[in-house]
């Protein structure tokens, strides 16, 4: 008999190898981003923690990692239509961002009332952007309507092997720098970050626990564990803007055979692990980043005095009001 | 004849081997900082700027390696009976921390007005505070009385062999790491890392020039170096609070010999610098980190087209209230 997870594993198309290959082609392009470490935070977490600060990469996010392997992939015809997806986050920038380095069009679909920092990101590395309305079905016609046009390659945010594997980079960095890992920590929106991770982390060091961490207000990966199918996230209420998104088919897979639980925090806890990321580790984290260091310090996973990597995954802040601040 | 400066020159104790020994002698206290670079942040200085990340140092300051080096040249004798310092800013919290780790006693005198989060630092790091007026004659005879009482050392925040010796190592990492650098700019205040800059920088690459950068409200190191002689700072004006102190005799010597130039900024530029900081390399930096950065931008040197590196000194800020938010 074979389960639909058992199914689905099959299909599974990013292995070790495969990242390595991803690593080798974004080298050039990306920081290889320092890990840092902080005895008061190893206190308060009870664990020795290890914090691969994907805020410092290009574009402030890990985004920059998986956009650049997918630009990277594309033969020079593809190429040379330009690349296409839906983001007002961290993935719009970072495609824009790895469309300009290849010297390819970038077309960026995003909801008019998207905020205007976001909309300079994108604009700031030469990408064009494309208003729809702010729904699914919008958006998909709106990225369906500039391939059509143009030949555009779609870059999902997450649902894709290539961003997968340009994902999973991060984890490979950190595991050739600390082999001694017992376990690492990702947030999950999407999923992309999580799965690269655990496809690393697992082919690397069978013995490795990898977790992700997610907001309460935006349960959908937990859920879905529990379920065993998609759960979309509906209605997600929570300060982390980069963690609302629902799995996909591929990130679910990869998430449901390879990760070995989903902590869910507060929004309080989300603020206070925020700050403390920034006080300590005198780091810009944005809200999103601060979820896993959230997650550990609630004790979220059984992790006491265990070496445990934490991906800060991006620092992209309205520094004119910091949620702490009443 | 000789100068007065030149007099000086010749009881300079400090030079590229002694700075490596000091490396040597810390670098498994002290965290080997990252170095940050920055597309927009090159665009709008002119140059390729190299951000060496002291803010990511322990304690969140440079000032961590001049106490650890000063904490470790002592004898085990001398070591048992303590040291003992005069600051209410980031020496005093990394010279408690760098006691802490060897063990012995830290006494840091300071004012009794100096904000609480100052002296929780210290106390954190197990020092013990002795409180004074807030005049260099009271803070002086308060060290001199633990002196007395304990036979601790006294370790100047700056005016100090050992101490300028540990604050070079950040140039020799620095330089180590980017041997192709045209140009150094640290912030001075009263030139301990500064001294060890230009000591590190102009031993291991002749052609280089370090620069100084301080507040125009703070510009006794400027002044000194026109006067010829240490022109003391009176009554300094600057949200800088790591840049206010005066030069001292050896740091003075150091620099009028060794150093290119000062360059001043205000205050509008220095908050500006700061704020461009956090947004583009997203690190926390406190507003004396910053003053080199707004030297840069604001054209303050010759330096259009060079490669120049930038020493962040620290990350110690209220994060309760930014200096851009109104």
């Amino acid at each position: 008999m074979t389960t639909p997870i058992a199914e689905a594993i099959r299909h599974i198309a990013v292995d070790l190898a495969v990242v390595r290959a991803a690593h080798a082609r974004i080298a050039p392009h990306i920081q290889r981003t320092p890990v840092l470490s902080n005895a008061a935070l190893d206190r308060a977490a009870g664990t020795t923690l290890f914090f691969k600060c994907e805020n410092l990469q290009r574009v402030g996010a890990f985004k920059a990692r998986g956009a650049c392997n997918a630009v990277l992939s594309l033969s020079d015809a593809e190429a040379a239509r330009g690349v296409v997806t839906h983001s007002s986050g961290n993935h719009g920038a970072a495609l824009a961002w790895a469309a300009q380095r290849r010297g390819i069009p970038a077309w960026i679909v995003m909801p008019a009332n998207a905020p205007t920092v976001k909309q300079n990101a994108v604009r700031g590395f030469g990408g064009t952007i494309r208003f729809c309305e702010a729904t699914v079905a919008a958006r998909e016609e709106a990225c369906a309507a500039v391939q059509a046009e143009s030949g555009a390659t779609l870059v999902h945010p997450y649902n894709d092997w290539r961003v997968i594997a340009g994902q999973g980079t991060a984890a490979l960095e950190l595991l050739t720098e600390f082999p001694q890992l017992d376990a690492i920590i990702t947030p999950v929106g999407g999923g992309g970050l999580l799965s690269g991770t655990a496809i690393v982390a697992t082919a690397t060091k069978p013995s490795i626990k990898v977790y992700g961490a997610e907001p309460a207000g935006a349960d959908d990966a937990a859920q879905s564990l529990r379920a065993g199918h998609i759960v979309p996230q509906l209605n997600p209420r929570t300060i982390a803007d980069g963690l609302r998104s629902s799995l996909g088919d591929k990130t679910f897979a990869v998430i449901s055979s390879l990760v070995e639980g989903i902590g869910t925090v507060s929004e309080e806890a989300i603020v206070h692990a925020m700050r403390l990321a920034w006080e300590k580790l005198k780091v810009v984290i944005e809200p999103s980043g601060a979820v896993p260091l959230a997650a550990v310090l609630d004790r979220a996973f059984a992790l006491e005095g265990l070496r445990v990597g934490v991906i800060l995954s991006g620092g992209n802040v309205d520094l004119e009001r910091l949620p702490w601040q009443t």
